[in-house]
């Protein structure tokens, strides 16, 4: 079993996880996305550049688990009930959201998009953990009887996430108000679940 | 009145609009986002750069007109219903975005966050448009009796908008399955709107 601070199952020096982070949202800050650069984060940590690359393969996928994942976050455990569940990953997703910078987050994604290699990267650490966080949720939904039929995870991904990912980014919208939005997306999907309105996933 | 093809009250011509869209989207499908400049449409719609820059302020501004909102595209009118509202909104929604490239938006938006000058040309000019359809919708619904109370025009923005630019700008996702998330999508906020679970504005 992992040791409190420890994400996964990979041991870690959680000082270094901390100091790597501290370097990133404080450069992030000063400087913006562009002129952030893996030696000056290593600089500002105090720490060799090879501590970072032991952990990230790339300058962008250590932004993306800096500011949107943290560095040792467990996403919400089971509640018990559906709504409980889809309050909790709302809270979540918003928390990360609401504490990210918006031109920061753009520039990630634009930077996925451009780079094949990162996209990759991308869709097999950050998508597949959200996916399997929402699969296992509809899973134990369905094992209580919550749910009339089984819901496609990625529309109910997208319905989640959407919103909340959209709100800053690309409507300007304030970060004060995310939590609220994750409240009503939380409500409006539950019932939607609740109600068989989204549809299976297709074969 | 305008006449039709016109877009607003601007008189237009439109072979030029429509050599403009033509040559943005052919020059951006070859070459991609940081690729494109004024200079290449202009030579390859074979107009002079003052016409287009009579209609678009900046390379972005152009980009964004022809990929989200066509060049003389109106929003949808009044269907009668707030749910035949919504379901044609999202749908127009959903069909600029599934025809959109998601590399394309992903840098759009960057460049808007690194850009305070462009972030304002785009607040006022996209975001203003599509909020006030959002406003003007949700009066029809009010002065019909459909809603118990006035929501916030910005969450309903949020929650409609949102799952749709994230489907395939952030999860990766098909945009063969986006008229289906629209749907999905419009049932939802239809259902949470009619029974006030979408919060008023804040004063």
């Amino acid at each position: 079993m992992p040791k409190p601070g420890q994400a996964g199952g990979r041991p870690r020096d959680s000082r270094v996880d901390h100091a790597i982070a501290e370097a990133v949202r404080a450069l992030l800050a000063e400087h913006g996305y562009a002129a952030l650069t893996v030696d000056a984060v290593a600089a500002r940590a105090g720490i060799g550049k090879a501590a970072i690359y032991r952990r990230f393969a790339t300058k962008q996928e250590m932004i993306f688990a800096v500011i949107l994942h943290g560095m040792s976050e467990k996403p919400p455990a089971d509640t018990g009930t559906l709504r409980g569940d889809i309050t909790a990953l709302a809270a979540w997703f918003g928390d990360r959201i609401a504490h990210a910078d918006a031109g920061v987050m753009a520039g990630l994604v634009a930077d996925i998009h451009a780079d094949p290699a990162l996209q990759t990267r991308f869709t097999d650490t950050y998508l597949t953990l959200e996916r399997s966080i929402l699969a296992a949720l509809i899973d134990r939904a369905m094992a209580r009887g919550e749910l009339p039929t089984r819901p496609d995870p990625a529309l109910v991904h997208g319905l989640l996430l959407g919103p909340l990912f959209t709100w800053q980014i690309m409507l300007g919208e304030s970060a004060a108000r995310t939590p609220q939005l994750a409240h009503t997306v939380a409500h409006m999907v539950t019932d939607a679940l609740s109600m068989g309105v989204i549809p299976p996933a297709t074969p």
